[in-house]
């Protein structure tokens, strides 16, 4: 093979803590914590994670590397048939406290079994009102990615991800999207260059919207919108995100995996916005077909 | 068939009707809304919901009736085989504001296909601060009620709770439990009385809690702590709740469904009680083996 697996988690290491870092600027109050965990049956994680009164409510950015015999409800998996694994990742979650900046979400992973190996990954942005500029700069960020590399398909992954954050219970999307790709298998040292340019893209896509919405006022209107839409974040994350359920499942540190749920969320019932409120404009948007963001 | 299913659905919208009356009396500010709604296949419900300032936060009393076609996902339940169901219930939670009143929850539920019929049901305590007479007292009003009945066998009934009420990914009980029972099938004259019991019982293991508890003085540490554990009970019924996933994935009235989710949770990274302390005491009897409340 043409990267090792300790290139690959020294990489993920290194992108966690340059993001914490970048992150923790910023937020201009408060660390990240860091908690280091064992996986019994192989492996373990480094879990970090901010929480406090500044720009971020809470973010998290989560290094894994385990590895061992596939678990048994892995059978209809990609894996099925493999009898040993390896997997590493990070994931980072970013739920800022002013309602006018997005929250954000993005993994690179490894999986490596006898006799296979690829790279997955994908970023997308969930809004609780709806600025079309955003959409269109975190789309266009993760365009130009795609298309400084062979494999980087953007139109494909743009439709992967607007298909898998999506909530069937609601018919809604989860936000306006972003990119979803996955079983990227040789030539390994190519995708593990496109791991290392999305990980850099992640900030240009980001940083710039944290800092042009994070000082727009907002009252209780908006606070109560944001929970409320957060209660549909958590919706998504526990009824239907699958690396969540695989992980609560086959036993993975549930501090770790549940890390990526919003700090606060509200259900109220039948909520309806005003027709032609911003909160609708919101609503209407992720109710309807998925929009086209960038050419 | 001794029982006809209009008696049935009567006599479950008559206890909604009891219900919302007495919690409207108990909250003393607001009261409920009512929204009628149809199923396209066949029957429909009315969801009854209080949201207010008052001592109840947030409840819902909801009842329906539905029929037609087995839906496909059926084919691994109770009734597998069957082609046509009928199915009638009430729902009930309560989420009041103040922590130191547990959450109740609450079902009377009729089914019945071409070739079978039967009762089942069930109620559940969920305290944020342990008070064990609140428990006893809770439980003692159920086995109570079971003593009354042939049919009623509160030992099986309060272990199949715990059994049920279980989040295996925290390794913790959702509450004190209560009782679950289901398939009480002939004589099922018996069972509706049964039913009929236990509604009533509602009332007396419930409210005498509410009563003693709402006054209780609280800051901002138990507020806090209330929806970190509300968080527990949204991951509960998102996660593991076999209704709550039956209906999402079978096209059931999603703001129905959902009614049961706390009004406001609150997901912080890795909480962990100061040892000794009353949110301490509360989590190591949660994370410890069942406990009998009554003789």
């Amino acid at each position: 093979m043409s990267v090792s697996r300790e290139e690959i988690q020294g990489f993920y290491r290194q992108v966690q803590g340059e993001l914490c870092g970048v992150l923790e600027a910023v937020d201009g109050r408060s660390s990240f914590r860091q908690d280091r965990w064992d996986r019994p049956a192989g492996g373990g994680g480094v879990s970090r994670v901010l929480a406090g009164d500044g720009v971020i409510e809470k973010a998290a950015v989560q290094f894994s590397a385990v590895w061992g015999p596939v678990p048994q409800v892995r059978a209809e998996s990609a894996v099925a048939g493999a009898e040993e694994f390896f997997a590493a990742g990070i994931s980072i979650i970013i739920h800022p406290r002013n309602p006018h900046v997005p929250t954000m979400h993005a993994n690179l992973r490894y999986f490596e079994t006898e006799d296979d190996a690829w790279f997955g990954g994908g970023a997308d942005l969930t809004p609780y009102y709806l600025n079309e500029e955003d959409a269109t700069h975190f789309h266009g960020v993760l365009r130009d990615t795609c298309t400084r590399h062979a494999e980087g398909d953007y139109a494909a992954w743009k439709l992967a991800c607007d298909a898998y954050f999506f909530l069937p219970h609601r018919g809604e999307a989860r936000g306006v999207g972003g990119i979803f790709f996955d079983h990227l298998r040789a030539p390994l040292a190519d995708h593990f260059s496109f791991q290392q340019d999305l990980a850099k893209s992640l900030s240009h896509a980001y940083l710039p919207i944290i800092e042009r919405r994070h000082q727009t006022p907002y009252g209780p209107r908006e606070e109560r919108w944001h929970l409320q839409r957060r209660g549909r974040y958590a919706e998504f994350n526990l009824i239907w995100d699958r690396g969540t359920r695989f992980g609560l499942e086959t036993g993975g540190r549930t501090e770790s995996i549940l890390a990526s749920l919003p700090p606060r969320a509200r259900w109220d019932y039948d909520v309806a916005p005003v027709g032609g409120s911003p909160e609708d404009e919101l609503l209407k948007m992720l109710s309807g077909p998925p929009r086209s963001w960038v050419s």
